[in-house]
Protein backbone atom coordinates (compact mmCIF):
# COMPACT_ATOMS: atom_id res chain seq x y z
CA UNK A 1 0.00 0.00 0.00
CA UNK A 2 1.20 3.42 -0.39
CA UNK A 3 0.90 6.38 1.32
CA UNK A 4 -2.38 8.47 1.52
CA UNK A 5 -0.81 11.44 0.45
CA UNK A 6 0.93 9.90 -2.79
CA UNK A 7 -2.18 7.75 -3.45
CA UNK A 8 -4.32 11.51 -3.82
CA UNK A 9 -1.47 12.53 -5.65
CA UNK A 10 -1.85 10.00 -8.53
CA UNK A 11 -5.28 10.12 -8.10
CA UNK A 12 -5.57 14.12 -8.64
CA UNK A 13 -3.54 13.13 -11.73
CA UNK A 14 -6.28 10.50 -13.21
CA UNK A 15 -8.82 13.01 -12.66
CA UNK A 16 -7.41 15.64 -14.84
CA UNK A 17 -8.02 13.33 -17.87
CA UNK A 18 -10.79 10.99 -16.75
CA UNK A 19 -13.95 10.15 -14.27
CA UNK A 20 -13.08 6.99 -12.83
CA UNK A 21 -15.36 5.18 -10.89
CA UNK A 22 -13.84 4.72 -7.00
CA UNK A 23 -13.60 0.59 -7.92
CA UNK A 24 -11.59 1.36 -11.35
CA UNK A 25 -9.37 4.02 -9.17
CA UNK A 26 -8.54 1.68 -6.25
CA UNK A 27 -7.29 -0.48 -8.83
CA UNK A 28 -5.33 1.48 -11.01
CA UNK A 29 -3.68 3.04 -7.27
CA UNK A 30 -3.55 -0.67 -6.29
CA UNK A 31 -1.01 -1.03 -8.94
CA UNK A 32 2.00 0.91 -8.88
CA UNK A 33 4.53 0.89 -5.60
CA UNK A 34 6.79 3.17 -4.44
CA UNK A 35 9.99 4.21 -4.45
CA UNK A 36 12.72 6.60 -3.45
CA UNK A 37 16.05 7.38 -5.09
CA UNK A 38 19.14 9.15 -4.55
CA UNK A 39 20.41 11.87 -6.46
CA UNK A 40 22.54 10.63 -9.79
CA UNK A 41 20.43 7.00 -8.95
CA UNK A 42 19.93 5.27 -12.84
CA UNK A 43 16.63 4.14 -13.20
CA UNK A 44 17.36 2.80 -16.70
CA UNK A 45 20.28 2.31 -18.91
CA UNK A 46 20.81 3.17 -22.63
CA UNK A 47 20.13 -0.49 -24.42
CA UNK A 48 18.19 -2.18 -21.26
CA UNK A 49 14.58 -2.87 -22.12
CA UNK A 50 12.42 -0.98 -20.37
CA UNK A 51 9.74 -2.49 -18.16
CA UNK A 52 8.53 0.35 -15.65
CA UNK A 53 6.78 3.89 -16.10
CA UNK A 54 7.31 6.17 -13.54
CA UNK A 55 5.41 9.07 -11.84
CA UNK A 56 6.92 11.52 -10.37
CA UNK A 57 6.57 12.55 -6.71
CA UNK A 58 8.78 15.26 -6.09
CA UNK A 59 12.41 15.54 -7.76
CA UNK A 60 13.61 15.84 -10.94
CA UNK A 61 14.62 12.87 -13.47
CA UNK A 62 15.74 13.02 -17.12
CA UNK A 63 16.28 10.51 -19.62
CA UNK A 64 19.33 11.38 -22.04
CA UNK A 65 20.80 9.47 -24.78
CA UNK A 66 24.28 9.38 -26.16
CA UNK A 67 24.94 10.28 -29.95
CA UNK A 68 27.93 8.31 -31.95
CA UNK A 69 30.69 10.81 -30.85
CA UNK A 70 29.37 9.72 -27.26
CA UNK A 71 27.94 13.36 -26.39
CA UNK A 72 25.00 13.43 -24.42
CA UNK A 73 21.87 14.70 -25.02
CA UNK A 74 18.90 15.64 -22.61
CA UNK A 75 15.86 14.13 -24.38
CA UNK A 76 13.35 14.13 -20.92
CA UNK A 77 12.80 15.81 -18.31
CA UNK A 78 10.55 14.97 -15.48
CA UNK A 79 9.59 16.57 -12.47
CA UNK A 80 6.21 16.80 -10.45
CA UNK A 81 3.48 14.81 -11.31
CA UNK A 82 4.93 13.65 -14.92
CA UNK A 83 5.30 10.27 -16.45
CA UNK A 84 8.98 9.26 -17.31
CA UNK A 85 10.17 6.53 -19.51
CA UNK A 86 11.60 5.30 -22.49
CA UNK A 87 8.44 4.73 -24.29
CA UNK A 88 10.14 3.17 -27.71
CA UNK A 89 11.45 0.30 -25.68
CA UNK A 90 8.37 -0.05 -23.59
CA UNK A 91 5.97 -0.30 -26.84
CA UNK A 92 8.14 -2.26 -28.72
CA UNK A 93 9.94 -4.42 -26.31
CA UNK A 94 13.43 -3.52 -27.76
CA UNK A 95 16.54 -1.86 -26.12
CA UNK A 96 16.09 1.57 -25.56
CA UNK A 97 17.32 4.32 -26.26
CA UNK A 98 17.59 6.12 -23.02
CA UNK A 99 19.36 5.95 -19.45
CA UNK A 100 16.81 7.59 -16.98
CA UNK A 101 18.81 9.28 -14.12
CA UNK A 102 17.70 11.38 -11.37
CA UNK A 103 18.95 14.83 -11.34
CA UNK A 104 17.92 14.65 -7.77
CA UNK A 105 16.82 12.29 -4.71
CA UNK A 106 13.12 11.70 -5.61
CA UNK A 107 9.86 10.12 -4.80
CA UNK A 108 8.42 7.76 -7.80
CA UNK A 109 5.69 5.86 -8.64
CA UNK A 110 6.54 2.88 -10.36
CA UNK A 111 3.81 1.35 -12.64
CA UNK A 112 5.02 -1.87 -14.15
CA UNK A 113 4.22 -2.08 -18.11
CA UNK A 114 2.61 -5.86 -18.15
CA UNK A 115 -0.18 -4.34 -15.45
CA UNK A 116 -0.77 -0.90 -17.57
CA UNK A 117 -1.51 -3.46 -20.56
CA UNK A 118 -3.33 -5.40 -18.60
CA UNK A 119 -5.85 -2.41 -17.40
CA UNK A 120 -6.76 -1.45 -20.85
CA UNK A 121 -8.66 -4.98 -21.18
CA UNK A 122 -10.08 -4.54 -17.73
CA UNK A 123 -10.98 -0.97 -17.12
CA UNK A 124 -11.15 0.88 -21.29
CA UNK A 125 -11.71 4.11 -19.25
CA UNK A 126 -7.91 3.54 -18.23
CA UNK A 127 -7.01 3.06 -21.85
CA UNK A 128 -8.26 6.79 -22.29
CA UNK A 129 -6.18 8.09 -19.61
CA UNK A 130 -2.86 6.71 -21.27
CA UNK A 131 -4.01 7.55 -24.82
CA UNK A 132 -4.19 11.28 -24.14
CA UNK A 133 -1.32 10.72 -21.51
CA UNK A 134 0.66 9.56 -25.39
CA UNK A 135 -1.10 12.45 -27.09
CA UNK A 136 0.16 14.80 -24.78
CA UNK A 137 3.52 13.36 -25.18
CA UNK A 138 3.76 13.49 -28.97
CA UNK A 139 2.36 16.45 -29.37
CA UNK A 140 4.54 18.23 -26.95
CA UNK A 141 7.42 16.26 -29.28
CA UNK A 142 6.64 17.89 -32.14
CA UNK A 143 6.50 20.74 -30.82
CA UNK A 144 10.05 20.60 -29.37
CA UNK A 145 10.85 20.09 -32.92
CA UNK A 146 8.93 22.88 -34.06
CA UNK A 147 10.73 25.13 -31.76
CA UNK A 148 14.18 24.00 -32.36
CA UNK A 149 13.41 24.90 -36.21
CA UNK A 150 11.54 27.69 -35.59
CA UNK A 151 12.95 29.45 -32.57
CA UNK A 152 15.91 31.33 -31.38
CA UNK A 153 17.78 29.98 -28.33
CA UNK A 154 16.46 32.58 -26.28
CA UNK A 155 13.07 32.12 -27.04
CA UNK A 156 13.51 28.11 -26.22
CA UNK A 157 15.16 29.08 -23.04
CA UNK A 158 11.69 31.33 -22.21
CA UNK A 159 9.95 28.46 -23.18
CA UNK A 160 11.70 26.02 -20.64
CA UNK A 161 11.43 28.51 -17.66
CA UNK A 162 7.75 28.71 -18.54
CA UNK A 163 7.03 24.37 -18.64
CA UNK A 164 9.59 23.83 -15.85
CA UNK A 165 8.83 26.46 -13.27
CA UNK A 166 11.80 26.94 -10.99
CA UNK A 167 13.83 23.85 -12.31
CA UNK A 168 16.86 26.57 -13.24
CA UNK A 169 17.54 26.90 -10.11
CA UNK A 170 17.41 23.26 -9.03
CA UNK A 171 19.70 21.54 -12.39
CA UNK A 172 23.12 22.25 -13.76
CA UNK A 173 22.61 24.23 -16.72
CA UNK A 174 24.81 21.95 -18.67
CA UNK A 175 21.27 19.72 -18.75
CA UNK A 176 19.05 22.53 -19.19
CA UNK A 177 21.47 23.55 -22.65
CA UNK A 178 20.99 20.26 -24.11
CA UNK A 179 17.52 20.37 -23.32
CA UNK A 180 16.98 23.62 -25.23
CA UNK A 181 19.74 22.01 -27.88
CA UNK A 182 22.80 24.45 -27.20
CA UNK A 183 26.41 23.86 -26.12
CA UNK A 184 27.23 24.73 -22.50
CA UNK A 185 29.29 27.46 -23.79
CA UNK A 186 26.63 28.86 -26.12
CA UNK A 187 24.19 28.86 -22.96
CA UNK A 188 26.32 30.26 -20.65
CA UNK A 189 26.92 33.52 -23.25
CA UNK A 190 23.18 33.62 -24.34
CA UNK A 191 21.93 33.93 -20.07
CA UNK A 192 24.84 36.56 -19.52
CA UNK A 193 23.51 38.32 -22.35
CA UNK A 194 19.82 37.84 -21.05
CA UNK A 195 20.68 39.54 -17.76
CA UNK A 196 22.61 42.31 -18.93
CA UNK A 197 19.57 43.13 -21.52
CA UNK A 198 16.81 42.87 -18.70
CA UNK B 1 -20.81 5.75 -49.50
CA UNK B 2 -16.88 4.69 -50.23
CA UNK B 3 -16.09 2.42 -53.15
CA UNK B 4 -15.68 -1.02 -51.72
CA UNK B 5 -12.45 -1.20 -52.24
CA UNK B 6 -11.37 1.38 -50.20
CA UNK B 7 -13.88 0.11 -47.61
CA UNK B 8 -11.46 -2.98 -47.56
CA UNK B 9 -8.32 -1.11 -47.58
CA UNK B 10 -9.40 0.85 -44.16
CA UNK B 11 -10.93 -2.08 -42.63
CA UNK B 12 -7.96 -4.03 -43.32
CA UNK B 13 -5.78 -1.41 -41.62
CA UNK B 14 -8.03 -1.07 -38.77
CA UNK B 15 -8.08 -5.28 -38.24
CA UNK B 16 -3.95 -5.24 -38.07
CA UNK B 17 -4.61 -3.78 -34.85
CA UNK B 18 -8.27 -4.00 -33.06
CA UNK B 19 -10.84 -6.85 -33.59
CA UNK B 20 -13.98 -5.02 -33.96
CA UNK B 21 -17.69 -6.66 -34.57
CA UNK B 22 -18.66 -5.35 -38.10
CA UNK B 23 -21.37 -3.29 -36.42
CA UNK B 24 -18.47 -0.92 -35.44
CA UNK B 25 -16.41 -1.29 -38.21
CA UNK B 26 -19.66 -0.17 -40.28
CA UNK B 27 -19.85 2.79 -38.49
CA UNK B 28 -16.16 3.84 -38.34
CA UNK B 29 -16.14 3.46 -42.13
CA UNK B 30 -19.36 5.59 -42.47
CA UNK B 31 -17.44 8.62 -41.03
CA UNK B 32 -14.55 8.70 -43.08
CA UNK B 33 -15.32 10.21 -47.36
CA UNK B 34 -13.59 9.71 -50.26
CA UNK B 35 -11.46 12.58 -52.22
CA UNK B 36 -9.10 12.71 -54.86
CA UNK B 37 -6.13 15.29 -55.12
CA UNK B 38 -3.89 16.43 -57.74
CA UNK B 39 -0.17 16.65 -56.94
CA UNK B 40 0.83 20.00 -55.29
CA UNK B 41 -2.56 20.17 -53.81
CA UNK B 42 -2.65 21.95 -50.52
CA UNK B 43 -4.94 20.24 -47.56
CA UNK B 44 -3.95 22.34 -44.80
CA UNK B 45 -1.39 24.83 -44.77
CA UNK B 46 0.70 26.12 -41.78
CA UNK B 47 -0.70 28.46 -39.48
CA UNK B 48 -4.56 26.61 -40.21
CA UNK B 49 -6.31 24.90 -37.42
CA UNK B 50 -6.20 20.91 -38.58
CA UNK B 51 -9.83 19.40 -38.79
CA UNK B 52 -9.15 16.54 -40.60
CA UNK B 53 -7.07 13.53 -40.47
CA UNK B 54 -6.14 11.51 -44.09
CA UNK B 55 -5.85 8.14 -44.45
CA UNK B 56 -3.46 7.49 -47.91
CA UNK B 57 -5.34 5.35 -50.49
CA UNK B 58 -2.52 5.76 -53.24
CA UNK B 59 0.04 8.47 -53.33
CA UNK B 60 2.19 10.47 -51.07
CA UNK B 61 1.55 13.47 -48.94
CA UNK B 62 4.15 15.29 -46.79
CA UNK B 63 3.98 17.43 -44.51
CA UNK B 64 6.40 19.95 -43.87
CA UNK B 65 7.17 23.36 -42.07
CA UNK B 66 9.18 26.86 -42.48
CA UNK B 67 11.77 27.53 -40.16
CA UNK B 68 12.30 31.20 -38.94
CA UNK B 69 14.60 31.58 -42.48
CA UNK B 70 11.81 30.05 -44.56
CA UNK B 71 13.57 27.18 -45.49
CA UNK B 72 11.16 24.00 -45.79
CA UNK B 73 11.84 20.75 -43.18
CA UNK B 74 10.04 17.67 -43.99
CA UNK B 75 8.62 16.51 -41.10
CA UNK B 76 6.01 13.57 -42.30
CA UNK B 77 5.69 11.64 -45.43
CA UNK B 78 2.81 9.29 -46.21
CA UNK B 79 2.08 6.65 -48.64
CA UNK B 80 -0.59 3.57 -48.85
CA UNK B 81 -2.17 2.51 -45.67
CA UNK B 82 -0.36 5.73 -43.71
CA UNK B 83 -2.32 8.59 -42.01
CA UNK B 84 -1.46 12.23 -41.98
CA UNK B 85 -2.63 15.42 -40.21
CA UNK B 86 -0.77 17.99 -37.87
CA UNK B 87 -1.60 16.33 -34.91
CA UNK B 88 0.03 19.01 -32.85
CA UNK B 89 -2.77 21.32 -34.04
CA UNK B 90 -6.22 18.46 -34.54
CA UNK B 91 -5.58 17.70 -30.82
CA UNK B 92 -4.71 21.40 -29.00
CA UNK B 93 -6.93 23.38 -31.44
CA UNK B 94 -4.29 25.55 -31.64
CA UNK B 95 -2.56 27.05 -35.57
CA UNK B 96 -1.02 24.30 -37.05
CA UNK B 97 2.89 23.86 -37.63
CA UNK B 98 2.40 22.10 -41.00
CA UNK B 99 2.19 22.26 -44.75
CA UNK B 100 0.55 19.27 -45.71
CA UNK B 101 1.04 18.81 -49.35
CA UNK B 102 0.18 16.20 -52.15
CA UNK B 103 3.58 15.08 -53.86
CA UNK B 104 1.59 12.56 -56.52
CA UNK B 105 -1.94 12.45 -57.35
CA UNK B 106 -3.48 10.72 -54.40
CA UNK B 107 -6.77 9.20 -53.21
CA UNK B 108 -7.29 9.51 -49.67
CA UNK B 109 -10.04 8.80 -46.86
CA UNK B 110 -11.02 11.70 -44.70
CA UNK B 111 -11.71 11.36 -41.16
CA UNK B 112 -13.54 14.97 -39.57
CA UNK B 113 -11.77 15.35 -36.58
CA UNK B 114 -15.23 15.88 -33.94
CA UNK B 115 -16.18 12.55 -35.66
CA UNK B 116 -13.18 10.37 -34.54
CA UNK B 117 -13.55 12.05 -30.65
CA UNK B 118 -17.35 10.95 -31.10
CA UNK B 119 -16.36 7.34 -31.74
CA UNK B 120 -14.34 7.28 -28.17
CA UNK B 121 -17.29 7.73 -26.44
CA UNK B 122 -19.46 5.24 -28.70
CA UNK B 123 -17.34 2.58 -29.33
CA UNK B 124 -14.37 2.50 -26.58
CA UNK B 125 -12.77 -0.31 -29.09
CA UNK B 126 -12.07 2.56 -31.79
CA UNK B 127 -10.10 4.39 -28.88
CA UNK B 128 -7.70 1.41 -28.86
CA UNK B 129 -6.99 1.69 -32.17
CA UNK B 130 -5.99 5.33 -32.26
CA UNK B 131 -3.86 4.83 -28.81
CA UNK B 132 -1.97 2.17 -30.61
CA UNK B 133 -1.52 4.78 -33.68
CA UNK B 134 -0.44 7.60 -31.78
CA UNK B 135 1.92 5.43 -29.52
CA UNK B 136 3.14 4.27 -33.05
CA UNK B 137 3.72 7.44 -34.51
CA UNK B 138 4.85 9.00 -30.90
CA UNK B 139 7.59 5.91 -30.83
CA UNK B 140 8.29 6.42 -34.62
CA UNK B 141 9.35 10.58 -34.01
CA UNK B 142 11.47 9.63 -31.24
CA UNK B 143 13.48 7.07 -32.81
CA UNK B 144 13.88 9.26 -35.85
CA UNK B 145 15.31 12.23 -33.76
CA UNK B 146 17.57 9.19 -32.08
CA UNK B 147 18.60 8.49 -35.20
CA UNK B 148 19.45 12.03 -36.26
CA UNK B 149 21.59 11.50 -32.90
CA UNK B 150 23.44 9.07 -33.46
CA UNK B 151 23.14 7.65 -37.42
CA UNK B 152 25.21 8.32 -40.24
CA UNK B 153 23.23 10.36 -43.16
CA UNK B 154 23.94 6.92 -45.22
CA UNK B 155 22.25 4.86 -42.50
CA UNK B 156 19.32 7.28 -42.06
CA UNK B 157 19.12 6.88 -46.18
CA UNK B 158 19.11 3.40 -45.97
CA UNK B 159 16.36 3.27 -43.20
CA UNK B 160 14.72 5.55 -45.62
CA UNK B 161 14.36 2.78 -47.99
CA UNK B 162 13.50 0.23 -46.01
CA UNK B 163 10.91 2.65 -44.59
CA UNK B 164 9.06 3.82 -47.20
CA UNK B 165 9.43 0.75 -50.16
CA UNK B 166 10.41 2.59 -53.49
CA UNK B 167 9.78 6.28 -52.78
CA UNK B 168 12.95 7.29 -53.62
CA UNK B 169 12.20 6.95 -57.38
CA UNK B 170 8.56 8.96 -56.58
CA UNK B 171 9.81 12.23 -54.96
CA UNK B 172 12.11 14.64 -56.04
CA UNK B 173 15.78 14.16 -53.74
CA UNK B 174 15.32 17.65 -51.90
CA UNK B 175 12.41 16.39 -49.94
CA UNK B 176 14.04 12.99 -49.19
CA UNK B 177 16.91 14.75 -48.01
CA UNK B 178 15.53 17.50 -45.52
CA UNK B 179 13.38 14.22 -44.14
CA UNK B 180 16.69 12.54 -43.33
CA UNK B 181 17.48 16.13 -42.24
CA UNK B 182 20.75 17.22 -44.51
CA UNK B 183 21.00 19.36 -47.56
CA UNK B 184 20.11 18.68 -51.44
CA UNK B 185 23.97 19.04 -52.01
CA UNK B 186 25.16 16.88 -49.38
CA UNK B 187 22.61 14.25 -50.62
CA UNK B 188 23.50 14.45 -54.07
CA UNK B 189 27.19 14.05 -53.18
CA UNK B 190 26.14 11.18 -50.71
CA UNK B 191 24.45 9.27 -53.32
CA UNK B 192 27.01 9.61 -55.52
CA UNK B 193 29.39 8.25 -53.16
CA UNK B 194 26.85 5.11 -52.26
CA UNK B 195 26.85 4.29 -55.73
CA UNK B 196 30.18 3.88 -56.44
CA UNK B 197 31.42 1.91 -53.51
CA UNK B 198 28.02 -0.14 -54.27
Amino acid sequence: MIKPEYRERLLAHIGRYVQLPAEEAEYFVSLVSHRSTTAREILLRQCDIANESYFVLEGCIRAYTLDNKADEHVMHLATNDWWITDMYSLITRKPGNYTIECLEASEVLVMPREKQWDIYDKYPRMERYFRVLMENAYVSTLQRIHDNLSLSAEERYLNFERKFPGLVHRIPNKHIASYIGVTPEFFSKMKKRMLKNS
